[in-house]
């Protein structure tokens, strides 16, 4: 009896090819036998969440379920939480370079690489989560993604949104610009660039040290994502003040990363499954943050006593312009970034015209009397 | 030698699956024959859209091609357009019966049948897209759509949204409520009901009727969608004022619909194609139209003299109020009706609750200077 040892055996979910094993030259037998084998890639994803981590990484780890079961089992995609195959900073390089076929995070990590990668994360007073899978999808915006990742041997995909997030935590309450000058908050990215034009001190720190920093005064402050994500940090045990609404995170986009000669190499329909499941897990991580945000918020006010804020206007204002003159100092830095950002600047005055008179009108109607 | 003639051969995109043909009792071959076969399945889509139809008919026919390339052609969906196997208004029926495996519309055309089903499509200053998808998916939504269905045979999916849509086309202003007194305005469902209370009335003309309507004065006003479809239809022509926001419909749903029996037969790989597809075409309609809105506006605008419009806070204080009593009526005249309603009542308190801290005080605060 023959067997084919290049083939993986595989109790496949539904796939109804059949072998038929033949018998060497010792009479063929006339049932066929059923085995259901086919050639089964495995991928590795790397993250950089920590393994179970709310919405950010269960997001990626659906992802992966997802992809494997539509695959019916012939696309196995593994999961390793930051850390356990690399550190969560080096997933851009891990996948660039094939030691994993694919990666969860944040474009934002990468602007010392690329720096017009900041556009397809958060940029301050920038885009809805609406609104980003627009441009990505229907303006551009991801043809430009895939510009500036192609000579990292990358293909990026839009694959979770955390919505709006929450402004951040403070321990004094903030009534004008002066209550920034010296503050000491944990704001990386675009957000930090903007806090530095306004008299305020970012500072970068991984999730895991932002609790104590906060709590021996190492900062004065910090944001985080949102109340689902935040209650979960306990943040409200060591800061007094919830400020909303989070101008510098407004829709942040969770980025899905493939090595393009892996991605390449698979068959179409397997292409258009990793590429549907992506576009799925860009839309169930919304739904989740949009429906788990309320709950945690009223857990937060009402059983531990937060303090819920707005920024006043007049430091709304102030922000706004200072975002502005930041992206435009980050846009002038390197001509990629000033392509993308032509679009993106392109693309928020056609769509917000329209959301004028569509989402704006609309939820401030509603919410009259 | 034997074959099976069971199995249709196809060309399977990717697929590696190979068949070894074994010769009865003949000498067996050492070589596999490679033949890529696999059991296909044929699926009819029945829509209610005419051929074409940007946006929702298009919407109904990228979900077929994605069923069907995901599924590397082992599930093939033809798409019929509204009359082609069956009217528009019979898709519901010919799923349930299985003259059509699958069907794709909006679950207003229900309500005669089923009158829960007016909760998963537009509700006057119901969900915005956002809200609905995570009322849906996050929220006991989708279930209680399924529990509705369930008796028809029936499994629904969201299968694409609108996002806000326009107020409608008039000829004369809007200044008070007095304005609707007798005003004779195409307005479908729920709207419909509203616009009786508030002393207007309702008309219900499919869409290949409104501009004759319109026209010749059988009707003094009329909605459709937004400007995306509206200026396809020419109804700037026929109307001179163009009113915003869209009360009635603040985040159309359309849905996909699969005979139960059939969806059921399919092996567990490609029910998670089905679904993650269906998932993809929901996002795909909503970022298509986010984008092309604004385009369209601008020539209504710019080029057709359309003149733009908001209604007056007093209009929308009634609207509002007419709105809820309709709500409530609907829900005391059946069990299931009230079941959905109070669901949706309760998602809608929390996620507006959480909107006002994110969503809602994000976009003014941008738009404030």
């Amino acid at each position: 009896m023959k067997t084919i040892k290049t083939w993986s055996k595989l109790a496949l979910v539904g796939l109804t090819a059949t072998l038929v094993a033949c018998g060497g030259s010792e009479k063929a037998e006339d049932t066929a036998k059923v085995e259901k084998q086919v050639e089964v890639i495995n991928w590795k994803m790397v993250t950089t969440w920590p393994k179970n981590f709310p919405g950010l990484g269960t997001g990626a780890e659906g992802l992966a379920k997802s992809i494997t079961e539509m695959s019916g089992g012939r696309l196995n995609v593994k999961v390793y939480a930051a850390g356990e195959l690399v550190p969560a900073l080096e997933i851009f390089d891990a996948v660039s370079r094939g030691t994993a076929q694919m990666g969860h995070g944040g474009a934002f990590y990468w602007k010392g690489k690329v720096p017009a990668s900041q556009f397809f994360s958060a940029v301050p007073f920038g885009f809805t989560a609406q609104e980003m899978n627009s441009w990505l999808h229907n303006g551009g915006g991801l043809e430009l993604w895939e510009e500036i990742y192609e000579p990292f041997n990358l293909i990026p995909m839009a694959a979770g949104n955390t919505g709006v997030q929450m402004g951040g935590w403070f321990n004094k309450e903030i009534n004008s610009l002066d209550d920034f000058q010296g503050l000491k908050m944990r704001l990386p990215g675009l957000g930090g660039e903007v806090l530095k034009k306004v008299g305020g001190t970012p500072v970068n720190l991984p999730g895991g040290e932002i609790f104590t920093a906060l709590q021996t005064g190492t900062i004065d402050a910090t944001e985080w994502v949102g109340p689902y994500n935040d209650l979960a940090f306990g943040l409200h045990k060591v800061a007094k003040f919830y400020y909303y609404p989070g101008w510098h995170e407004p829709g942040s986009t969770m980025e899905a990363l493939f090595n393009k000669d892996a991605f390449e190499a698979l068959p179409k329909d397997l292409q258009l499954i990793v590429r549907a499941a992506t576009r799925q897990a860009n839309a169930v991580m919304l739904d989740e943050f949009t429906a788990r945000n309320n709950a945690a918020l009223e857990t937060l006010v009402n059983e531990h006593n937060v303090i819920l804020k707005q920024f006043p206007k007049e430091v709304f204002s102030a922000l706004k312009k200072a975002s502005a003159e930041t992206l435009d100092e980050v846009a002038a830095a390197d001509p990629m970034s000033q392509k993308v950002y032509n679009s993106f600047k392109d693309f928020s005055k056609k769509v917000r015209a329209w959301h004028e008179v569509s989402e704006r009108a609309y939820i401030n109607a509603r919410a009259d009397n």
